[in-house]
């Protein structure tokens, strides 16, 4: 495994591919066009609709596999079919990595302890050495990741595990800190009262709880080696809320922000333009559904082919791309 | 599957059976008796330690299977093998159904929107009708759980698909609320200065982030239907911090409390006896390590057999279960 920084990576990608565009694999099967379903023949159907999703998957990776840095399956659309869904997340990751993709695990994990430690090995795998009497143990998950998205609830604890494969092993991780959904402000938006307003908070930000996640990320990667001025701790930050990224974006020298909800969620190139800095840089940019399913958009009503699907999706990650470049060209 | 609400199929184990004991299931394979580890044979070791977990789980659940409620299995020490220690994971909840046993699956999932619906489906199953456009792929998953714990940083929106299932299926969750690691105050001890003091808030908790978490609960579970005093969502409360769990306790009114830390993280039945009400009711306190490897414990050095890991398995499940009526008689 490359033991070169994930972000190092991730911003050679960038570079390489002509723009921040990161296309998440979230499988719908109900979505998928008639000739990549395949009969429901055999016992378990859980199995019949895994290696849909592979087949569906690997459609897509060649249409974007040139434009993307990076892709993101999102864990539950593969938990969803059991154990044969794990399967194909591991075919999946195979597939990613041999059309030179990077891989971010969409996971959300959180726990203290060998439990974050377990899923530290599942997700990001590597060399990391024995993990508490785990000696002689070293067997793959095989689903062995780039970098995973993790919660913040437990606090550093719960992030430490996570840490020394980001140490050791040149993987990344993303802290959810800022999410756009309607009641992300029920936690996320209140407003400590001890004095600790963290320093660079402003007015907007305020000195919330996630200010306060924000000033864990920055604490942690201070004593982590940066590659290309980014330290291994990325942030999870909605692009929904431009306001709140450009602050958030100030707030985090050093921090790679991984910003959701482009395309299908609401989210434009000028809205995730409030996620980079002033040279356009430290932020990639996700979309799932509006790349995975843009033919169904397109064409509504339309089934289409596997062929219409690979078509549809290069062309919605090539305008994203022409997108992103357009609005941070444009500052 | 049983429409009973999760809460009174619970309440009604803790009758039957005696005492709130939740054996959680963390599989470590390098910890199992060397008759319970498979020779490495086979292209892939992961498919071999899967069955030695099954192997064990199987042991430990004959073991205990009438002094505990319910068995917790902690979802990373299964993803930690890939697909094959999903499959594990699914041959134990069918060997655990088996046995009468409840299933609480512990994956602090969380998410929103169609993401946390696919979380709820994977785990929660049941029959909840169609899933956005999820019409006529009422696949299970085969991990089908009676609840599952889930984290609440992204606010009411990541839990609303989860009750869904609650409210239909009888199912229920547990929604982390206070751990008890050192960095847990990072964000659960935050202090709100907004005034929003919640109502019951007492010196000790204050108006924390905790406080605000324990409010959602509450409120969720005033639109859904009880069962014998206690509604579908529940709460994760660590049990080494007993004036706070005191403190929830009654901030928690018809809340069940999960309670981990019991045993190997230490915890005595004293301790947990402070997230019970005056009846003794209430809560149910898990214990993973102390249980599955007693014999480790008693016998350090010695390997021992699946014989004496059962042997030492239920001598400890049934001291736990009587230090817990001791505690909770004392009061």
């Amino acid at each position: 495994m490359d033991n070169i920084p994930f972000m190092e990576r991730l911003q050679r990608a960038v570079q390489s591919k002509g723009g921040p565009v990161v296309v998440g694999l979230d499988p719908r099967p109900e979505w998928f066009p008639p000739d990549v379903r395949s009969s429901p023949g055999g016992k378990d159907r859980r199995r019949v609709i895994a290696r849909d999703i592979v087949r569906f998957n690997e459609l897509i990776l060649d249409a974007i596999h040139d434009v993307a840095v990076a892709v993101k399956p999102q864990l539950a659309f593969y938990e969803r079919w059991g154990w044969p869904g794990m399967q194909a997340l591991e075919q999946t990751i195979t597939l990613a990595r041999q059309r030179g993709l990077l891989v971010i695990m969409d996971g959300k994990r959180n726990d203290i302890g060998s439990t974050a430690e377990a899923y530290a090995r599942a997700y990001l795998g590597g060399n990391v050495g024995p993990v508490s009497g785990d000696e002689g143990w070293d067997v793959d998950s095989g689903l062995e990741a780039d970098a995973l998205t993790v919660n913040p609830y437990l606090g550093t604890d719960g992030l430490d595990p996570f840490i020394e494969y980001c140490r050791q092993d040149g993987k990344g991780i993303f802290v959810l800190l800022r999410t756009s959904n309607p009641s992300a402000d029920e936690l996320q938006g209140l407003v400590p009262a001890d004095g600790s307003k963290g320093e660079g908070a402003t007015e907007l930000l305020g000195s919330t709880v996630a200010e306060r996640v924000a000033r864990i990320i920055v604490d942690l990667n201070e004593s982590l080696p940066k590659a290309g001025g980014y330290g291994p701790v990325g942030a999870v930050v909605g692009a929904t809320r431009p306001e709140e990224a450009r602050v958030l974006r100030r707030r985090l020298p050093g921090v790679m922000l991984l910003v959701p909800g482009y395309g299908a969620q609401g989210a434009s190139g000028a809205d995730a333009r409030a996620a980079f800095d002033e040279t356009g840089q430290g932020a990639v940019v996700n979309s799932s559904r509006g790349i995975l399913y843009a033919w169904r958009r397109e064409r509504p009503g339309d089934p289409g082919t596997a062929r219409d699907f690979a078509a549809a999706a290069r062309r919605a990650a090539l305008a994203m791309q022409q997108d992103l470049q357009r609005a941070l060209g444009a500052e």
